[in-house]
């Protein structure tokens, strides 16, 4: 215990920076907090910042180990940096003739921006101002200086603050001196009066605390630390970590830094600038300055500021100074850096440096400039791009200089810029796509009859749903822009008429949709399409060199998977076989299978749809080119086929010559009370084997085609839900009896694999026992998080949402592959299914294939490859590439 | 190599049994098959069974892993066998002056009734035939024993067998013979007759096999021995062994054993017995016995049998010996016996003992008998009775002697008989309850809102649904009688009636339902109340004893509780409060909380909730005495506390004084597709915090009360579907708090307990976070089963049934707890939980808290309880101590 205690008295608490030295480095983020750390590297690598040091965040944990108290040490170390910061800045902190003044603030491991306490001016008292004043110093400055120091160090650290609803009694003593002197502006506020409000701040004070606003610099300082280190465990600041899962053992690291002013007078200005443009990539030197102003100037726009070259007349060698420094800025960080500079009196001081933010087109063409530039390698390159980033760049967008008349938002479901003419139904988007026309469909919401329709439109507008309703997927699917959720649009069918507020849009009229924004937009808005430049092309190679995770795309049609293809899909990893039964040419016969009495009916109707489905898959194979093809046979349940609507069941059974009552019978026969846990996927191929024989037999026939015509084609038939071994073996025996028989029958032999979809929580347990017979996995992450965490997928938005915001879920899972949960079923399916058979191939085909953190964890599972919708091809290629490299 | 051979020809596959001695024992059932065991057994402690030998399912194993073929040395030891044989029967396989005749019959470790097959009376040929007759043989029974031996050699071992819609040619030659003869019976047929059709038969297998019938009785016997291997391998047995989860590696044994007959004159006879009633258990030697007659005679009741004991008359050695047997026998297997045997010319021959099935009763009878006697132990005693078989006991029984007009058959949802008249609402049972009068609730299926009728209902039945349905979860959950999905009444709500074919029921008249049997029967039929004997009272103590893991009980109302009491229940698991919300005098005040548009609005109406909630805990409290009571927080979703139906909608409104629009769009808004995985459980409690906080104070303050009033009440609060760690502690904090207002408010201090339900299969996955502030684990396996299986338990009936018969499932897992995969949740959420805290009560709630298998499961597990309805305690209780025990 004693020996402890010795240890942490030696230990060093206060790390000393500026004057082109430091003790500390960029590395120490953890003991420094991010912003000791930043100052530290900036100075030692020579950078003018000003002055200062940082006390370390283990004084924190100490402070809060011990009933708030500092390790006896902490005085002492701090009275020798304050010394040396004395030196260095050739002033004195309390002395009036030449008095240092400091800023006091925290700096957590990672940035929680608004959430913990700053002091500025710190050191000013009474006699300080004067001395300043007699030395010439500008008066108005000074006391404008003085009173903000007395307000902040009031409410931060004595606790002045409201009661009740009481207005704040600072800002109420400046309204009145404003309306006193009649004027709107604090600036418009002379010397003088900033002179006597600093007094009545300090009666303030008094008044409120019973304690007078200390004279004593020391006491200041000290108040200073304390107040920032209480406010780690302030309520805002706990609420945050929570929501943002940062521990509170990590506490904060307290700056104590000289205060440096742009607002002295005219020889003072102050900036924020890029090393490149932010926005095109552009290297050239790009920022805003304003002279004689405080940082917060710059932002507000209460002023113009002026483009930074310009510095270059007015204040020469300040901006000489500068441009050494973010040469050498980027050349030391090896990114394009986002800086913030003060000149006092003619001389320059570097405030914060950090990496900038980019748009796309910026991330991609300063990464591959920068090789070029021998700052980074390829590797380098590839970590720098975010990868959902390049969604920007995938689709086509608005024409940022047309106007937008925008009559009201929903959900973002779908990137993309889409314009048409509103139809209500997907018969009129097919039937004006076949004119050539292009729509907006409009619908409540979608529902599987739909997809026909949805193909058709350029866009989809639905008023219910949310992120991951069938609208918003199936659109992200096809790569069609999509706002989802848009609850101010009250439709009317019966009218072929949507409102919002009073503006009225009747069938034929123009909108547009902002698929990334959720914004919904009166007329016709200029649509660009998008540019894949060189530059991402460039990337991408480079990514690819990396990366050790396939991408395959999910596509269920020739011309999905071609723009997969040309987006670098290697394969498709989920051909989903029940879309291509909606199509009007076939529908038809799926209803005249359900509705069928016996089997020999059933078998009927299913031969009926054989040579269509093997045209479906020649197709399919033929855009591939060879490469692997995961079929999935059908689905869904056998009522999603049906009509729900009078109307709808009445054109059915005239259609297919039977009563209304059959359909209606037939369809209450097939109600189920939870679908998503019902007569579905393999359960069907088990109740209804006729059914899978029927697909099997088109792949192979489609596959022996193929082989005939010299196209190579390489199926991987997929049985999907599959919750117990005996399922995947019975229906992988049947699989090899129908393949074996098409061969023989065609005399022509063909490959193909046999796996299967692990989307059921116990699929993923008995892992095992089902790669005996299974050659593949396909992680169907989907329905696996809906039943790992028991929530459906269409009604979560009841909850999720608040779910979100309240911190209970990091992130929706349906987006961000959970991996505690989830993930650890993800995890021990592939071991346990390896460990029967070490060949098994593994993949994931839910939503989050084209995730980039979910590509990560799928890189780290060890799967072999990845499948996504195919415009989040290029994403996932980039993610798989960083996952390898990190 | 060479070596294995040489070991594998030195191995003894061939095992003797007969005149007082054995080479195996009754241990060897593995290599033996049971039967072979058993003969074995029974000879070497002296009991006279016709010898024989018994060839070794290993032989099974090597001839199907060797191509069909024998060990080389099989030959040689079936011969030395036979020779045996022969000196132990003082007669010759083969020789027509003194001929040995054989039968040949399959025997696996378990029993495979009539799965394959059999061949009685070989070694008969002409000569034989020609010779016993001769000898002075009965020469009708000599005939008759070559024609059937000719009938089943043809079939089993030369496959003559009837092809397509053909009949079996032996039987169209018989039934031609009779017609011939003008008889009716094959009994009628004289010898000559029967000569005549040996004849027949003969050719019909040489015109249908090419190949002449085999003279030569060594070729019969491989033929025979060559049958049975090859039946182990039959469609029917390997489809069987599917089912049952039998390996098929097992193999079957050949029992050759000589024949003896009861039907060769009258110093002949054949008999079935038991060592004691069956039905009573009373120890008496019981059973029946046919005069010169074969075994299947006397099962077949074409001739009436005589009671065993008139055997002491007319077979007075014989019987003496028989007595000396079965009580033999009782000590030697110490249970009750189910024995076969025949007397063949005065002589007493044993065929078969094994332990006799029994009802209840007589288990229970049996058992503590046989420890009085002496004969078992304590130990023993309990683990003698089916845990399920308790279930006869525990419920009102019809009078065996009432006569029953059975008008249709359900399923056997719930055990119990109830008698009442027909109602066809919840509501007309609730009033014809208050008048004193008992009903029975006759509903299409019946919903949340039919509570309270069930309730107050005698028995319900339903049209529709399964054994899962809700009818029949409920019924059972209430020892209700139930029979549910009795598809073959038509009910019309409008005429207030139901019907069978012609016969009409109408609301008022009398019907019986016997919930284990599944029947509907029109009238009264008498019952009688279940009488729980000494024995009962006797045997559960013993269990008690032994058992390791505390049983509990669901119960929602102080009467459920005291059932389970009285059941010996050790405090309620699972409480679910909404069966509360339910009732009529707070229905309204649940729908005024959910119409209300805000949460003032639902506090106001959660105020009016909350003195009737806190009554119902008091009375909880106060009916359990002192046990623990874990009460589950509000979990269904809110639409369930609405009606569906629009004049129910209609009537709501009026009630509630709102326009009928108003609840439509409610009900709508809150309409699901998913109910299951919907907004329900702990995600109310996070999105309506107010819901759960009315529940903790009411529970808290029902505690106080009872504390002030000198009852004990020990509440277990416990939080439902919680998928992430964050919703627990969320919730618990918000329990806590409140629990801290009340104790402060009303100045009493009580203890509780938080925990939760793990029932979302990521809850188990993350156990070790939620433990770390739960206080207890109750594993909802209904639900666990629902998502780990991704089966709805409201739809799986449309194939779980299907999958059990096809054998994809062994049983329907939400009657027996699947332990591959929910199991496997249910163990590693246990080990996690008790990592991170050590005294973490864990007990499951699920209906398999009930069910023995799924009990046993639990004790092994480490649990400290399950929990059942009050109608299943004794068999939980039974269940858990057998789980200790073995």
């Amino acid at each position: 215990m004693a020996k402890n205690k010795k240890a942490a008295a030696r230990k060093k608490m206060v790390y000393y920076f500026g004057d082109g030295k430091a003790d500390g480095n960029g590395k120490l983020r953890n003991l420094l907090g991010g912003k000791g750390a930043n100052l530290a590297e900036m100075s030692s690598i020579g950078i003018p910042v000003p002055a200062g040091f940082t006390i370390t965040t283990e004084v924190c944990t100490h402070y809060y180990a011990n009933r708030e108290k500092y390790p006896r040490e902490l005085a002492k170390q701090v009275d020798d940096n304050l010394k040396k910061l004395e030196k260095t800045m050739g002033a004195k902190f309390g002395d009036p003739s030449n008095p240092l003044l400091l800023s006091v603030r925290s700096g957590a491991r990672v940035s929680m921006p608004g959430m913990m306490e700053t002091v500025l001016n710190l050191g000013l008292n009474d006699a300080i101002a004067a001395g300043m004043i007699e030395k010439g110093g500008n008066e108005r400055f000074v006391w404008d200086a003085y009173r903000r120091f007395v307000q902040t160090y009031g409410d931060v650290v004595m606790g002045v603050a409201p009661e009740g609803k009481e207005h704040d009694p600072f800002e109420v003593a400046i309204d009145k001196m404003k309306d006193k002197r009649g004027v709107e502006l604090d600036t418009d506020l002379t010397a003088d009066d900033l002179k006597k409000l600093t007094a009545d701040f300090k009666r303030i004070v008094k008044r409120r605390t019973g304690r007078k606003f200390p004279q004593d610099p020391q006491e200041q300082l000290w108040g200073g630390i304390s107040a920032v280190f209480k406010s780690w465990n302030g309520a805002r600041a706990i609420i945050y970590r929570n929501i943002n899962s940062i521990p509170h053992e990590w506490g904060t690291a307290v700056n104590v830094q000289s205060m440096v002013y742009g607002n002295m007078g005219d020889d003072c200005a102050t900036g924020v600038a890029f090393t490149r443009n932010p926005s095109t990539g552009e290297r050239k030197f790009y920022g805003e300055y304003l002279v004689n102003a405080q940082g917060e100037d710059v932002v507000a726009g209460v002023r113009t500021p002026e483009p930074v070259a310009n510095m270059r007349k007015a204040f020469g060698p300040a901006y000489k100074t500068l441009e050494g420094i973010y040469k050498k800025l980027e050349k030391h960080y090896k990114d394009m850096q986002d800086i913030e500079f003060t000149v006092q009196e003619g001389r320059l001081w570097m405030l914060q440096t950090r990496n900038g933010k980019r748009t796309a087109a910026a991330a991609l063409k300063i990464a591959v400039d920068m090789v070029k530039e021998r700052l980074i390698t390829k590797k380098e390159a590839v970590m720098r791009v975010e990868p959902d980033q390049l969604d920007q760049l995938l689709h086509p967008t608005f024409d940022p200089k047309a106007t937008r008349n925008i009559l009201a938002k929903g959900l973002p479901a779908s990137p993309g810029a889409a314009t048409g003419t509103v139809v209500f139904t997907a018969e009129e988007a097919e039937v004006a796509a076949a004119k050539g026309e292009g729509t907006i469909l409009v619908r409540l919401e979608t529902s599987p009859e739909d997809i026909g329709g949805m193909h058709a439109a350029n866009g989809i507008l639905t008023a219910r749903g949310g992120m991951t309703s069938h609208a918003a997927v199936v659109a992200r699917g096809m790569g069609k822009c999509c706002v989802a959720g848009c609850g101010d649009i009250n439709i009317d069918y019966g009218k072929d008429q949507f409102t919002v507020g009073k503006t009225t849009v009747k069938k034929g009229d123009w909108v547009s949709l902002d698929g990334s924004s959720g914004e919904v937009m009166l007329d016709q808005v200029a649509t660009q399409e998008p540019k894949l430049s060189g530059n991402f092309g460039t990337l991408m190679k480079w990514a690819d060199e990396f990366r050790k995770l396939d991408v395959r795309t999910n596509a269920d049609t020739p011309h999905d998977s071609e723009v997969a293809r040309k987006f670098g899909a290697q394969g498709i990893g989920l051909c989903r076989t029940e879309h291509m039964f909606f199509e009007s040419d076939r529908i038809r016969w799926v209803r005249e299978m359900i509705l069928a009495d016996d089997e020999a009916g059933r078998r009927r109707a299913l031969g009926k749809l054989l040579p269509i489905q093997r045209g479906d898959f020649e197709g399919i194979f033929k855009a591939m080119k060879g490469l692997p093809v995961t079929i999935r046979l059908l689905d869904p349940p056998l009522h999603e086929f049906l009509p729900h609507e009078k109307d709808q069941q009445a054109d059915m059974a005239k259609q297919m010559g039977v009563s209304a009552r059959v359909v209606r019978d037939k369809v209450e026969s097939l109600n189920e009370f939870n679908p998503m846990l019902g007569h579905r996927g393999c359960r069907l191929g088990i109740t209804y084997p006729e059914i899978y024989e029927m697909q099997v037999r088109a792949i192979i026939e489609a596959a022996v085609n193929c082989k005939n015509k010299r196209i190579k084609a390489i199926p991987e038939i997929m049985i999907p839900l599959v919750g117990t071994v005996k399922e995947f073996t019975e229906l992988r025996e049947m699989t090899d009896r129908i393949a074996a028989e098409v061969m023989a029958a065609k005399k022509t032999k063909v490959k193909y694999m046999v796996g299967t979809m692990i989307e059921i929580p116990r699929a993923a347990l008995v892992a095992d026992q089902i790669a005996e017979s299974a050659e593949f996995f396909s992680f169907g992450t989907n329905d696996l998080t809906q039943m790992t965490f028991g929530y459906s997928r269409d009604d979560a938005g009841k909850f999720l949402g608040e779910y979100v915001d309240k911190g209970i879920l990091a992130t929706d899972p349906f987006q961000s592959l959970d991996q505690d949960g989830v993930g650890h079923l993800v995890e021990v399916g592939t071991q346990r299914g390896r460990k029967s058979r070490k060949s098994l191939k593994v993949g994931i085909c839910g939503e989050h294939g084209g995730d980039p953190s979910s590509v990560e964890f799928c890189h780290n599972v060890g799967m072999n490859y990845v499948s996504c919708s195919p415009f989040r091809v290029p994403i996932a290629r980039l993610a798989a590439a960083q996952a390898a490299l990190s």
